[in-house]
């Protein structure tokens, strides 16, 4: 049977601020992202979205970005060491890996955020450092990767289990990699399109870029948003999309 | 034989800023509080901090404190719920942990930091929330309190290994507490005098308030500070008055 | 002609993180309260909040807080000297009217947010902190106060305008000061209710406080929220209330 | 007479943590760049140094940078609009004049610090971004560029009074901009050296690049630094060598 995840962001609150229908995407996907107090969430906040996510047998991960509330560790913040860099991503999962195991739970995998994850996309030493603070702390946990990109030979390099990432609602370059969110046609907004365009992707193992060239892709997960009300139905659209296509939509962990 | 633990708080730079003689205080103390990021220290200040502890085979513990760097910790933050504080100290806990762990290294023992330990200490609501979240994390995890207080009472029942603490060179108010700072004779700068009253309260089990008033007291381990070049001398007199009494002066970890 | 302001806190979005409905408010108060980036508000929040008040005709005045975006400023923390309290004042203040004035604006007020702002209504000593940071930074600034309460006496003492507040959601204890939101009946819910309070009060000159007693209350002010969707519609009530029974509504500034 | 003005950097503690022989530094500068809060100092730190700054008559200017305490805003921090780095320009400025003008002090001039300094000398929209919000609080403020730079350039568009500024211990790439810190010899040690250079850089209105190039500069003031004992000894010996080559050190206020 064909098996596919579902992961989104989560836990993304900061003290009285909230952001993200966390409740309503913790009943479409199967893994949750969970923002780790550098880029996002706060340790209460990150308590409770474990705590939901248990309650509704969804997987957790660790989501850390750089240091960054301001900018939502959307800002590529340069002239940091590979060292500093292991050792602040070392430090967010590890918060919550505390916080996890406080609630009888297991992190199941890392999923760098924001600027760092997409830097990691481009950069093989940034990739490696972040593949070497995932394996620090914890060699069972599955890194999530862009296929093609350098990001995913890292995590090869690193020996880590793998699980390779599409995204629903947006268009990539011919890189592989995303496209900038400012050029037309970046991000989808129909959900039915977005839903058809993902089991296009499983089932042909291609993406078309917005330039035209076809990538070869494979795909362990998709990523998902819920930060809008569209992108809940967007989520929703691609979950019944899978279904009903034949897709089990299982967390990573069960078939990596 | 007799056996006894200093310890002292240590990995409190930040940035650009540094803090303390940490390499001479790892020369003199068997068992290093870290600052986990919160109101001391920052991700890569704690993994040096950690690597210098281990190369002097110094014990590693987590001293977490409030939110708070612009205060240094010092400041006492209220309304706070026991589920926050909870959360912010697994955080900090294991963010230490994790980092320890990437360094093949365990934590001892967890000490709460400033305004956090001193109002843990008068409060038994707060003593069991740091206790409950020091259990959460591991429950090898040895509880640095203060004997006869509310930080002990909530170690006992959380079924904590404790270390009983005493200050080398801090003055004691009559309820077993820390005498204020700000008391005339609350704070020790004579290095043979301190030694000397340290070396007093472990052979006596007894330790003279500021009042007068005589307190029993049971000592595992004897605080010491490195913030100051008096304060590294008082240490390194407090080592050697203990050893010269026939003290081993060794990780708590070792004989509790 | 009965002449009276509403004022309400805003600009308390911070980066992504959006909160309360500004320009609701807008339409209906005659006063922001603007978040100077220490519990609430950023930098660039503060520009746009200056903006949108401009454009709607509406007085600015800066409504600063403890340095405790977590918190967003209701947490009480001690420990800070008066210099410390009345530096980071007159900070806030000053950001905040540095970005008023490269908009060609005049900030009008200032009114002290959550912990800071319920201690000082308790303690003449930080009252008069808080008188003395807005006197320093523009004496012709207008300090919003209890009646009756120690931050009136010190604005008084300090020479400086005031503007006597009520609230419209919120009871009385029988010391003038606001009864703790965790009471029965503290916080008033109903738009009719709290409209029809806010002109008994301003019209007879005295409020009834929560165990009965009356209190004697002048008011220049009135408190309103905008943060849920019945804050908004009390807000309005309040307005349409108050000017149905002849009120001019302004800002402040033009009749202190 | 010949004029020349000597900046420094300063008010760069932060809570407990010390930074700079400030004390030390005031007995051989002219001007102070004071910290505002974002990369260093805190509102306390800038009062005092201010204080410190009015008692030996040395002017007082606005330092500030990207809000970067970690990195002590050395990192560059990409992806913030113009009207964002402008929003947070004016907050930094606007809360340091506040806090001068509560001593009844005038601020005389701006600086960039760190990465946003660096990037405005390569990036003339940046550059301009700096004008526009020095501009904006006050356009009587003094701005410190780097002459032949973009950073001169655009406050020439901008209409503000300049100040050409040379580093002592510097050494120069062909652009005229600062040779990485990285480069050998790239960063000047011996005091003497500098001394000299910088007398003959005033004297022949040249300084010779790393690789050779002769820069025709025009220079204001001089840079100077204090973070250690070597820099202050240098600092010293620029400002006698400048002296006894019949240089009047003096405020750039005074001259410009």
């Amino acid at each position: 049977m064909k098996r596919i995840d579902l992961n989104c962001d989560m836990g993304e609150s900061f003290g009285v601020y909230e952001l993200g229908d966390d409740a309503g995407m913790l009943e479409i996907v199967t893994s949750a992202n969970i923002a780790c107090g550098f880029h996002a969430g706060d340790p209460s906040v990150m308590a409770a979205t474990l705590a939901k996510a248990k309650a509704r047998g969804v997987a957790c991960g660790a989501h850390p970005g750089f240091l960054d509330l301001w900018g939502f560790g959307r800002r590529q913040i340069l002239g940091q060491s590979p060292a500093e860099i292991e050792a602040q991503l070392i430090y967010q999962i590890g918060a919550l890996q505390a916080l996890a195991h406080a609630q009888g739970l297991r992190l199941e995998h890392v999923k760098a955020h924001g600027a760092l994850g997409n830097m990691a996309n481009d950069d093989i030493e940034l990739a490696r450092t972040v593949a070497r603070a995932v394996r620090a702390v914890d060699r069972e946990l599955i890194l999530v990767v862009m296929p093609g990109l350098p990001s995913e030979r890292a995590g090869e390099e690193a020996g880590l289990r793998l699980a390779r990432e599409i995204y629903a609602d947006r268009a990539y370059a011919a890189s592989g990699n995303l496209a900038p969110r400012k050029l037309p046609g970046a991000v989808l907004h129909d959900a039915q399109e977005a839903a058809a365009r993902v089991l296009s992707i499983l089932d042909t193992g291609e993406v078309t870029a917005l330039d035209g060239t076809s990538i070869p892709v494979r795909a362990d997960t998709v990523c998902v948003h819920g930060d809008t009300p569209d992108a809940v139905a967007m989520a929703r659209a691609v979950r019944a999309t899978l279904k009903g296509a034949g897709y089990a939509v299982l967390p990573m962990e069960e078939f990596l």
